[in-house]
């Protein structure tokens, strides 16, 4: 199973792509799409889609895990990223994949066991899990390849508990 | 001119097409994309985005009004409505428009000359602008026929401001 994971936003959108065969996981590719602030938001929209659209033509993900987004009380920042987010899901809906959404709870929890654990703990265990020499960079990158293993442990509990059923 | 206008939201999409030659506006189409509350968000997002641009291809409209969104507290459904507004847009900018944004206060006092104005009086506005039998329906349509008309009479300010400043 080839796994896409995103961390949307609108100046930056991480992202991740994973192999995961039984438990292994293995890195296809990760990096980050990025908009200049001094673009308007119509065509930093734009550029989010294209270059995501372009992930998903070049590597052929058949599932996506996307992060879901938090906010306490800033609206105009939620809507702003909202919109990012929809164009990143619509990517991944026009690229005919599945698509699954994880609280960063539930990525902290697949990842560490733990849902309050730190940022260091998570990055740490995406390290691990892929055997990387260094820890995915900038941070949306690393948290979009988190949420990609986060739905592949998922994924292989749903596809045990399955087992388990017959 | 041919103005799209645009009242964005993931329920109901109210859109409407206006041609305006000096100040008189006439209308071209209007109506709403709905999606149901039983699709999956990815699919109701893919629904907005593939029937807007149908309704740009089919209209060839070159200008886009959209309403901006306010929001007081809800970040979870300034999320929700922030999607469906980031694929408008990409529907627009993908289409080769250009796009302006207003604020429910710009709109209301572009129709009746007062920003605290109620959603009656804007209708009736919308209605004996263009000479209608009877006010569009939803109130989301309404909403986006408002919002091009306001495109409209802004437009219409910056030509003559620019012929005066010749």
């Amino acid at each position: 199973m080839r796994i896409l994971g995103i961390d949307p936003g609108y100046a930056i959108l991480g992202w991740g792509i994973l192999d995961m065969k039984g438990n292994h996981f293995s890195v296809v590719d990760y990096g980050a799409v990025t908009t200049d602030a001094k673009m308007e938001m119509p065509v930093r929209l734009q550029h989010l889609y294209t270059q995501l659209t372009a992930i998903i033509e070049q590597y052929q993900p058949e599932e996506a895990a996307i992060e879901e987004l938090f906010f306490n009380n800033n609206a105009k920042t939620a809507i702003m990223v909202g919109q990012a987010r929809g164009v990143a899901v619509l990517a991944c809906v026009n690229g005919g994949l599945e698509i699954s959404e994880y609280t960063p709870l539930q990525i902290k929890q697949a990842l560490v066991g733990y849902g309050r654990a730190d940022k260091k703990q998570v990055q740490a265990m995406v390290k691990a899990v892929l055997n990387l020499s260094e820890v995915p960079k900038p941070d949306d990158t690393a948290d979009a390849v988190a949420a990609a293993i986060c739905h592949g442990h998922s994924a292989g509990n749903r596809v045990r508990k399955l087992l388990k059923a017959k």
